[in-house]
């Protein structure tokens, strides 16, 4: 329940593939927003609160094979079912605007291509958080080569089970990305990612303004 | 694929609620397969598997309320996923039979009487490891007073997240049980589990003789 004289506030997701600047422009967007007075509470997937946390690090350490993609699916699901309940959900209720690096809809891009279908992920995700939806998503589109040469070019966290795939994977998933922006294109905006960042993060600013207060 | 010349081994689950007896019948009934001359794996629910064990880690700790009912069922279903690819199937294949203490029955009788329906628990299994039962399920059944005696006169692991619980709780799993085997009357025998340990072996003996080589 939204407090008393508070409005509920908005749930954002930025999806895109690696290195498309989910996180760089997350943190602009943040920024943005908490220029216009808006409360702003920075999350991430998997994780956002303590036990998915904890199922993160069960999901991005190991080999490639520790799951199967029907175990991953369920834990991913299991994660998000914590973070909407224990973070987001109580975030918003209190006025807070939440931005997500990354959040459903790289699940169905991820784990829905292969032996689970999207009607399952969508059913997973019914299960777990009664099918919580963003407000928008930003999907944010960047050429393949820009994007490897960006996830290179950063230091650090990208070798774990999930990042370190194939050409013809990211292009499957970029794919699927541009399937559920045509499938539900009031939610799910397609935000061009080239350029500089200070011009990406007023084009995401455009894709959100009508949410504004 | 079960390996050539090898006949597939069978899956027994043995359910009921806590101080049953679950745990000594399962070595008892695996000590009298053996002797037939059958090769035996004996596992249990959560785990049984590497990656099911640590999801088990997860469920078993914190307090009472770390995990949803939701979040919950899907760690349940994640772990039941892993434990057939690894454990069960690979044992199945090669003509060992699989004795298995708790299975999805406990999963439809604990976590599915809440937040979530019984058609949930089965869309979470189908989803997870596609829908695999067990050729038999063995429901120990006791009255309450004789099963709470045999509990607290165990010692060590009674007191986890899921054990926990009270009286009311306790017949509510137990009505669910005798449900699923009023729905599903060949795979899932009621077998009286009271007096001594090894008339309750000879019981489960009867009630799995059809399925013997
Ligand atoms: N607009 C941009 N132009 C050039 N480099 C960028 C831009 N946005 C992000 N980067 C850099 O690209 C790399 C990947 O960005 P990051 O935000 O981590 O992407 P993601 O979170 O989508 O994987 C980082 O090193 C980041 O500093
Ligand atoms: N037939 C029996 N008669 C008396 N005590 C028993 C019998 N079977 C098991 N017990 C004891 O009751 C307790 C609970 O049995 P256990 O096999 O651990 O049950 P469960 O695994 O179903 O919780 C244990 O201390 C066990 O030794
Ligand atoms: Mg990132
Ligand atoms: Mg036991």
């Amino acid at each position: 329940m939204t407090a008393p004289g508070k409005t509920r506030g908005r749930f954002i997701s930025l999806e895109g593939g690696e290195g498309a600047g989910k996180s760089t422009q997350l943190r602009a967007l943040a920024a943005a927003l908490r220029a216009r007075g808006l409360d702003v509470v920075e999350t991430r997937e998997p994780g956002g609160s303590e036990g998915a946390e904890a199922i993160r690090a069960l999901l991005l350490t190991g080999g490639a094979d520790r799951w199967s993609p029907r175990a991953e699916a369920l834990l991913f699901a299991a994660a998000r079912a914590d973070h909407v309940e224990k973070t987001i959900r109580p975030a918003l209720e209190r006025g807070a605007w939440v931005l997500s690096d990354r959040f459903l809809d790289s699940s169905r891009a991820y784990q829905g291509m292969g032996a689970l279908t999207d009607a399952d992920i969508l059913a997973l995700h019914r299960i777990g958080s009664d099918g919580f939806l963003p407000d928008r998503t930003l999907f944010l589109t960047l050429p393949e080569e820009e994007a490897s040469a960006r996830a290179r070019s950063r230091d650090g966290d990208a070798a774990d089970r999930i990042g370190g795939r194939d050409r013809d994977f990211h292009l499957a998933v970029s794919t699927a990305f541009h399937r559920f922006a045509a499938q539900e294109p009031t939610r799910f905006l397609a935000v061009d990612a080239s350029g500089e960042a200070g011009a990406v993060t007023a084009r995401l600013i455009e894709a959100v303004r009508d949410l504004l207060p």
